[in-house]
């Protein structure tokens, strides 16, 4: 068997991140995208400067309205970021 | 200034990654993206075993018929293999 690329690590680590949160369920509730927040995207929350952050962003993501975060909805909150970390990273950050 | 999380860290790589194999610009042409596969995701490319994979998946990618993926259609790719892992994880590995 042939070694995971660096890439296919860093996808493992995205969705491994998830279930270490969402624990026996295949979901995140509130409490543990807050706490997925507060241990991974600190610096963000903290910039946010909003007590309502995480309850914002759930009901941005939880597409059924019924205070689940699937894997799907989890990602979409990655790419988000992702997408916005680019924009900043090729206007100012790669010439 | 904190160090970047773990998952942070992975997002990252799945940025630079893809600045890596775009060069100067700010997509990645079809060579590119063949380049990106056979470095990155070698085993999943052998195991589909069709020499026209990457142009199959640059046609599903390339929104704009241009022949160029942008940051966002390459991160679509990344998605689509993600969230297949993660049917898998969650249905043979998870418990």
């Amino acid at each position: 068997m042939v070694a995971p690329s660096e890439l296919e690590h860093s996808m493992e680590k995205l969705m491994l991140t998830f279930h270490k949160f969402a624990g026996e369920k295949n979901y995140l509730n509130r409490d543990d995208l807050q706490k997925l927040m507060e241990c991974e995207f600190s610096e963000f929350l903290k910039n946010q400067n909003d007590p309502m952050a995480v309850d914002k962003i759930i009901k941005d993501l939880d597409d059924y309205r019924d205070g689940k975060v699937t894997f799907h909805s989890f990602f979409s909150l990655i790419a988000g970021l992702l997408c916005a970390c680019n924009e900043y990273y090729v206007k100012y950050m790669k010439h």
